[in-house]
């Protein structure tokens, strides 16, 4: 199979977000900033672009910064081959890539673990292999780097497949950020749902944050769903109160960069926020991820790093002119920690977890 | 005392937002929608002009606006003498101009209450000297705008010493949207305490909401509140529940559009949503305005109509270039209602009202 045989699902009619490039010497990415004036993908050949590429969220989204990450891993692999002297020298220099792309972004614990996977894999093959050709090794992270791909479509679509069952005919759901077919492969995480019901034939009203600073949903999560011909309304993030006020939404989704053993969840700043006002009006809070991202070595949200990012983003980007007066200081956290008691389920590939979540969570890994 | 004689308290160095032209025939506002760039004011000589400066958010802010419109309403009664056959034929001319600036934004209680006081006053003296010149109405309508202003300006003032015995030193408080000195004269309301506590030597740091779409915390009250060398952080709207979470605010401050007899508030949106994290993290919600934006015959925040505003304010505005899909639908409120239960306290210049709100707002008026 190749690496891009993957089509996008149902009405999406998108490029797939990471793939390897056909002669496999790069990755190719659609690079997400520029949406949705432009849909372009770049290639990525060389150790600098790949940590920018995701350092600068030209790729985001969980799942598909773990894909990316594993086909970069690939594709310097191919590179160190050529001045390796021997495979344990060419361990030192697949472990050397995979800490400096790990360096990129702290909070996306499917870069970690998408790595680790290839590290270890790397690993198991130079212990039973140690006297081959360092290029021997390179058929064996394909490999690898395909599994990554493949599971992370499947687990994106099954999660798709489950949370919809959660939604009913007219609803009005709301969500924020993005975690849709680019973030995600597939249907997407959180808002997979929309599109596997939209499939079905479910008609739903989705609500979209604009998701400040960086305007993932404005960008991307309005430009994924208009484009696959789902009803869809932009509003600003310090609206969904109001908007909840008026009885217009049944249900809220989203995705998830961290889930901690106990349902703690880090995602996208402003996500917390929302949970508290879901609270408030009684509205389901529903949170969807692959089971990858559910990190048990993390037992609460409190040991979760917020990676927190320049203020120029809250004061300056995506305008004409600075907004705000030149030197002001600003709180720019990138993520924030929405308390598991503020969540009504976690949906996974594995399945869907209600409370008490140290229980159900644990569950998923034990079956 | 001329209607100019008023200048900024403490450190605050900004010209009045609001004042009369010094020859009387024009009023004179600083564009709200230039800053922070550029502080410059331009001058009103016309009907047209009048509405365009008050719809197009040039002059904004509850008290700025009945102030400017009072002296609006005077401006075109001395071009409307010219014309006039008689007494009678001003009053209808004058009320015919009422309706006209009315209906420039239907959400704000200020401007309606403030062409009522000029109308009510030129009623007066027109059924007392039905028999006088046209002319000799002049004197009676500045004289009524000059109160409306100069009561504004005690109003609040008052407002911010009283908010700020609400304050302890060396707290974090948080701010949404716009009510200084630019919006509500003198020191402000809504922000008006940070800028008393200040000049009175106690130490704050002011946390400011952005307020998407048309980022008034971001442009003004960031702008004034560093102008006047305040320790203050930008942030936008949704990170406000992570600040909260990290127990970093002790206190929430906010302006108000309007006031229900029951405590229901309307103001800018995303001004419900913070109260119902504030709700959530057991930190004080304080809400700071003018009696005269209660509105007693306005019995619940239901009956407060909401003004829905172009949806490019949200999808194109003060970008570059467009930042969603040309024609999403846009949800864009310019306020929301914030329930009763939500507010601490309800601070105006007459005292501040505690729970139950119907009790204590009508205590207000009985005294």
């Amino acid at each position: 199979m190749s690496s891009t045989a993957h089509t996008m699902p149902g009405t999406t009619s998108l490029p797939e977000s990471v793939a390897l490039r056909d002669d496999k010497a790069a990755v190719r990415i659609v690079d997400q900033r520029l949406l949705p004036q432009v849909l372009e993908t770049i290639d990525l050949d060389n150790a600098q672009d790949m940590w920018d590429a995701i350092f600068q969220l030209k790729v985001r989204g969980a799942p598909a910064i773990g894909v990316a990450a594993a086909w970069c891993y690939y594709v310097l692999a191919r590179q160190a081959i050529e001045a390796a002297q021997s495979m344990q020298d060419l361990r030192t220099r697949l472990a050397e890539n995979a800490r400096y792309l790990d360096s990129s972004r702290p909070t996306a614990v499917n870069l970690s673990w998408a790595l680790a996977r290839m590290e270890a894999a790397a690993d198991q093959f130079a212990a039973s292999h140690a006297a081959a050709s360092p290029s021997d090794i390179i058929p064996v992270l394909e490999a690898e780097a395909q599994s990554i791909h493949d599971e992370t479509v499947t687990a994106s679509n099954e999660i798709a497949r489950l949370g919809a069952s959660l939604l009913e005919d007219n609803w009005g759901v709301i969500t924020h950020c993005n975690a849709g077919p680019l973030a995600c492969l597939g249907y997407g995480t959180g808002q997979g749902p929309f599109y596997y019901a939209h499939d079905q034939g479910m008609k739903l009203h989705v609500y979209v944050d604009e998701t400040r600073p960086l305007l993932q949903g404005a960008r991307l999560t309005a430009f994924e769903l208009t484009h696959a011909g789902i009803d869809t309304t932009l509003l600003c993030d310090n609206m969904a109160a109001q908007l909840m006020r008026e009885g217009r939404v049944q249900a809220c989704m989203v995705g998830c960069d961290r889930v901690a053993a106990n349902g703690d969840v880090a995602n996208k700043i402003g996500t917390s926020g929302l949970a508290i006002l879901a609270k408030h009006y009684g509205i389901p809070f529903y949170v969807l991820g692959p089971t990858s991202t559910i990190d048990l070595n993390c037992t609460t949200g409190s040991n979760i790093v917020i990676e927190q990012r320049d203020g120029s983003e809250i004061s300056d980007l995506h305008f004409a002119q600075p907004m705000a007066p030149a030197g002001i200081a600003c709180y720019n956290p990138a993520f924030d920690v929405c308390d598991h008691s503020l969540v009504s389920a976690i949906v996974t590939e594995r399945g869907i977890c209600r409370p008490p979540f140290e229980e159900s969570i644990a569950a998923l890994f034990e079956s």
